[in-house]
């Protein structure tokens, strides 16, 4: 994973603002460029965290003032150390190639020399757990050096993140009965799929500071993802974490945080991610549905509003059709008969298109227009007669679109960075003419996709676009072999809905998908 | 999630094969095509697992006899059936709108009225944690209304996925404390990301039977993953799990069911998944890499090989450079000098075109033509010169494509269900008149996707396409804001690669990404 210094630095100010306490920016010895993040970062004060520099304990036969990685950690100017040393024999024996007498030097000698410098020092024990089933008293001996040497807390790290949760709390158990009066914390990852399980389960047997990421981005499978562990502690197991804001309110921004880090690294969000995914707080219509509605906590484990998430009513197979009849009602301030007949013929179309690779959870317009013109509430603004694509190698791609609006037919031309781009600024020339007002519109986002599980060029492609006008934000969906085809469908649903709802649908304004209004 | 007949007979057989107790192939009664799928089931005998039809408590106020949704569970014809009931008293007063004593009758009936039919009988405690939190006596009472009444394991379900795994392990035991003799299972969500440790932790407090899905799918945040539980069960807790092949042999088939699933879902598979995940035993190059080749275990948590997986070492930024050229040197037998002049300037051309958006950890095929031809061991053996696609609504689009080899320059045409398509039949056209070798290459696999964090019609577009010839698999990628051009990109360094192998590179075969030969 990487970011760029301006990721970094927005980053730290929305972690600054969620309350953590401490923020580790960097490893300046492995990564210099880090040392420019943590001097950049005196312009931008923290109102909570302390910025912490990482790295590791000094080399074999060197004095830590000797120790490049050491100095480039004092180098970084912030409150607080990060480092880790060896637990594990097998590290110390065979990857080190120090005694064990050397080791435990290096861990004392290095968090003395921070802290000789003024720093807060935090002792990552790496690979603890499997050092500790392996050889528990020399384990124990190197996070008493750590301790004894003046560290503010000494973290408990699974590196290899294969250590089962049931074996986490014994062994937090038996060092907290070892050392009662050391501070623990835990560092887990996430290898046998229990990163956040094991760091709560630390937390059950008595550490009091936990490390992890957001989203839980980290090599191999991850880190403990903190968007599921800091709200599990706070609301489930009763611990106050963020600092300052009274729960439960902090936790609304945990979505938007979330959404940052996977902008910040150009990832798609995890629909299916705890407390804040798309689908965290999805439940299929129907019967279903009318029951949450009915009594909320009988199906939430938790207000999703608490974690500025919102609850949502997908369309599916097993859906009795209440999920779209809500949607629209709810969010278009229209009521609806259930068993309608318009409704049913909307829902089969909707089932029929399901079939050749559309799916509209994530695409609620391209859905709403088809449920609109089942009850009779679209008009017809334009009508794409036309259109053509030039495509080579050269920079640029050359697109000719034909539009009907009421009795007059314009052609216009577009030339873009790609097909799909021509075509775009072809349609919007063309449609701009006569509908002025969709110069506020811009596409927002825009995803292709291959639903079907044989994948070739001739597959079917699904294009999903986001839309927003400043006020609202909305998606479509286009589905083809051709995937300049399939962009199109769903630009024009995106033209063609805001210039249905400019038209004054509904009773009420409409914020599809606009994270503070909830369908409820 | 919904699968095609085809794909539910593929998996059940597959899971068959990986050795699993049960298979839970449908509710008939809320799905009636499930019925179909029991039915179809009967042409191919399970040679160990037995099948289960899924459904709930009868209605109140009916005799279980009258109940259609028992009835769908007789009627699918299957040796067990595995029905929910209700635990938690809020369900009962607000939602099932019954009484306490009707609840425990429903359950009880039920259960026996399925035994009376000949079914082993699995009984889902829905919401269990949440009852027993607020009444446990009731939770209880309605486990022993199972229990009694002829269930043969009584499975404790976190329906809502909100319990921490300190509560679980809790619960449980005291649930074990009160009924010594009652076989308990675990069937858990993954609402705040401990569905795979709460099961864990269900199994350490007593309970013997575990539910889940491969890969966690289900609604919201899914189900415990079996892919992470079994082998954890097995290899890390000490537990025989899966039947009749010995340990730990049994285990490598679980990254083939992993991917079957997600093919049958038309999901790309998560590369971060534990265990069978393309990242799960990733290590990034330089001095690590050297280290984890020395002492594996120091660094992995299980031998890849075991799950069927693989290591693998990624180029990144951090890189030394060591894990293209480990890379090259295993899998195609050449041997390098880390510090070659050639191989430092093939690495800086790589990080050049990563800035550009270019990711080769996936398609390694890509960065080897570039290794290559900076090792002065690439042929030339044909040029694009020219390509031209016209596309537009109708069901084709067409391509031409000039293409020199050695002296000759040819121009060919193709016709296809989108640009792409034209123009990748154009291009093999043109390529085979040459080299008729190419007539085995087909394209097994192809993805878009948009790497940067900011998208629109302008955006980079990535694209991985997927090769085999039968023997070998390659992955090659294209970058472009034109999505035709990056297709073809990767087109043409696949067929390229392809002619280059043919070539004869190296000393060994080339198993480029083949499953069953590691890199070690």
């Amino acid at each position: 994973m990487s970011f760029t210094l301006q990721d970094k630095i927005n980053i730290a100010l929305k972690l600054d603002e969620l309350g953590v306490d401490y923020i580790e920016g960097g490893w300046p010895y492995s990564n210099p460029k880090d040392l420019e993040f943590f001097k950049l970062m005196k312009e931008y004060p923290l109102t909570r965290a302390k910025l912490a520099a990482f790295g590791s304990t000094r080399r074999r036969g060197l004095r830590p003032h000797q120790d490049e990685s050491l100095n480039s950690i004092v180098k970084a100017d912030v409150p607080a150390a990060v480092i880790f040393g060896k637990s594990w024999t097998l590290h110390v024996d065979k990857v080190l190639e120090a005694t064990r007498e050397e080791n435990l030097a290096m861990i004392a000698e290095s968090v003395e020399y921070l802290r000789q410098h003024g720093m807060e020092v935090i002792y990552d024990a790496e690979h603890f757990f499997q050092g500790y089933q392996e050889d528990p008293e020399y384990a124990l001996a190197t996070i008493e050096a750590a301790w004894r040497a003046g560290a503010r807390v000494v973290v408990l790290a699974d590196t290899n993140g294969g250590t089962p949760p049931n074996e986490v709390y014994r062994i937090v158990q038996e060092v907290r009965r070892r050392f009662p009066n050391m501070p623990l914390g835990a560092h887990m990852h996430n290898d046998i799929g229990c990163a956040v399980a094991n760091t709560l389960m630390a937390v059950a047997a008595g550490a009091r500071h936990v490390q992890g990421t957001i989203n839980g981005v980290g090599e191999r499978t991850g880190n403990a993802d903190l968007v599921a562990v800091l709200p599990t502690l706070e609301l489930k197991m009763g611990f106050r974490v963020l600092r300052d804001e009274p729960p439960p309110a902090k936790y609304s921004k945990l979505r938007e945080v979330s959404r940052l880090v996977y902008e910040a690294l150009g990832m798609a969000p995890n629909p299916y991610q705890p407390y804040v995914g798309e689908f965290a707080f999805a439940h299929k219509g129907g019967v279903h549905a009318d029951a949450v509605m009915k009594v909320p906590r009988a199906y939430e484990h938790v207000d999703p509003a608490l974690v500025g998430n919102r609850r949502v009513f997908v369309v599916s197979e097993m859906a009795g059709g209440a999920s779209v009849v809500l949607k629209a009602a709810e969010e278009l301030g229209l009521e609806l008969e259930k068993r309608d007949e318009a409704v049913r013929r909307a829902l089969e179309e909707i089932k029929r298109m399901e079939k050749e690779g559309y799916s509209f959870d994530l695409a609620p317009a391209s859905a709403l227009l088809i449920l609109m013109r089942h009850l009779g509430l679209y008009t017809e603004r334009f009508q794409l007669l036309e259109w053509k694509v030039v495509t080579g190698p050269s920079e640029h791609s050359y697109a000719f679109v034909k539009v009907r609006v009421g009795e007059s037919v314009r052609l216009e031309a577009g030339e873009g960075v790609g097909p799909v781009h021509a075509v775009d600024v072809a349609l919007r020339r063309a449609l701009t003419a006569s509908f002025p007002e969709l110069v506020d519109v811009a596409l927002s986002d825009y995803k292709v996709v291959l639903p079907t599980a044989k994948k070739s060029t001739e597959s079917v492609v699904r294009v999903l676009a986001e839309f927003r006008d400043g006020q609202r934000m909305w998606r479509t969906v286009g589905v083809s072999t051709n995937i300049v085809k399939a962009s199109i469908k769903a630009l024009t649903d995106g033209y063609d809905f805001a210039l249905q709802i400019k038209n004054g649908w509904g009773k009420k304004p409409i914020y599809l998908g606009k994270k503070d209004v909830l369908i409820k």
